[in-house]
């Protein structure tokens, strides 16, 4: 089973007043996802089954900000949060709608799971998840589609759940056989390219001593640096589950990558065996 | 605690081609809706918590006849039907999407829970219904809204579940204080009214012995007869659950019914001592 993670800076466009998707790079990626489903030397992995995670974009950031979730709040402002929690919850759904419109189109069977239907979190961290009917459409062949949503959380009354967070979590429960993170930047350099002419792309990745200079290496996305995410996918590559981080703004990156081709990108791996490293 | 259900009828338009939202509807009923919950004389059942289900309308009957859901098939249709699922499921998410706006504009703190995310069905009866949620989410003072969807069934791989089952569930699990159906028609009446001039709105109704023509009284709509909802109804009465239909499209109705005032309708209830019946 292989997890794809579509950022939200893939799927809409940033700074823009009103929330907008990106719909080039929604319809390519969509037709990508189809020509891998219907390869026909179809690998493994994929053959037993795809999730897709997506973030939330400019749908979910601005309001989040705006109404100041995950921050705690005095009690008289609980109607007022309660609200933003609503349009929060509406906003990502439009989002994940339109996906879901697209990846239909190109005849995937996707059933949309919004996490705050069946997550809750205890300080911005997953407290239930109930994974059970995730699996029963899996196995029905149908291709799940989470993404970041906001939920209830039983310390500060509501949290943001990230498609990372997500990703990280079932991926461990579902013991998922490959992570393919889809990202705007080619993946992990040893030292941020933005500043440092010298800096290359790490192409395995199996421990943090690879990276020069921590802080300040490339941010994939608001919700999280690029730190936070390597450590996240290094201790689920210790637990045998492997991930690649890639460009989806690359054509051809995430078709190539759920068909197990070779992609340019960062495979974070425990199983040094297999490369040639 | 109150349930409101309000028809698909009343919310989306028939015989169109194209799916289509009753906004002058959608918007009165949720300016009703937000009247009754900021009303200063808010009758308990109100403040105990408020549950909105809705019907699926032109948005989800169509689909769902040309997918055939419900009929058996054989194996090799099921990625034909997968896709039916998914667009189905994707339709009738945008119809609670746009409802969802209206009712945030009106400042009613709604959370969508869509039931193909926590439901699943044997032979089109409920067996898996996850509430925990909706519980936690009415104890923190949102507006759960629930809507007719499409779900995995065990039997027939896929079914629809009715707003009408959906309250009925729920009503009877959460022990409701009362169901408010909003409809497209006045309420229950002795014989059809279309055919038979002298017909006559029950306004209490405590057994089918009181419907003198059964198999010919009027529709509500097409996920089940009048009939078919009034015998669930009345058993809900046996368990102290009252429940009342109105006309929806009658101004100040739903207002008047949420907050208990007296509406032309039909009560159905077993404690006949509170009537002058």
């Amino acid at each position: 089973m292989i997890i794809l993670k579509i950022g939200g800076s893939i799927l809409t466009k940033k700074d823009l007043a009103k929330p907008e998707v990106d719909y080039e790079n929604l319809e390519r990626i969509a037709s990508e996802i189809e020509e891998s489903l219907h390869s026909d030397d179809l690998n493994s992995d994929l053959s037993d089954g795809l999730i897709i995670v997506h973030g939330a974009g400019s749908f979910g950031h601005p309001p989040a900000s705006k109404y100041k979730i995950g921050e705690s709040f005095p009690i008289e402002d609980y109607p007022f949060k309660r609200l933003g929690f609503a349009e929060i919850q509406n906003q990502v759904k439009k989002l994940n709608s339109i996906i879901c419109d697209s990846l239909i189109k190109h005849n995937i069977p996707v059933v949309s799971m919004p996490p705050s239907s069946f997550v809750t979190t205890v300080d911005k961290r997953i407290y239930e998840f109930r994974l059970g009917l995730i699996k029963k459409y899996i196995k029905e062949g149908y291709v799940p589609v989470l993404y970041g949503d906001i939920v209830l959380d039983e310390e500060l009354k509501m949290a943001i759940i990230s498609g990372d967070q997500i990703l990280q979590y079932i991926a461990k429960i579902l013991k998922s056989d490959n992570i393919i993170l889809g990202t705007d930047v080619n993946g992990v350099y040893t030292k941020n390219p933005k500043n440092h002419k010298d800096s290359k792309l790490i192409s395995v990745l199996t421990n943090l001593n690879q990276i020069e200079e921590l802080e300040s290496t490339t941010n994939i996305d608001v919700t999280g640096g690029m730190v936070g995410k390597v450590k996240e996918l290094l201790e689920l590559a210790n637990l045998g589950i492997d991930s690649e981080i890639i460009n989806a703004n690359t054509p051809k990156t995430i078709a190539n990558a759920l068909q197990s081709k070779p992609v340019i990108g960062t495979k974070l791996t425990s199983k040094l065996e297999e490369y040639n490293y």
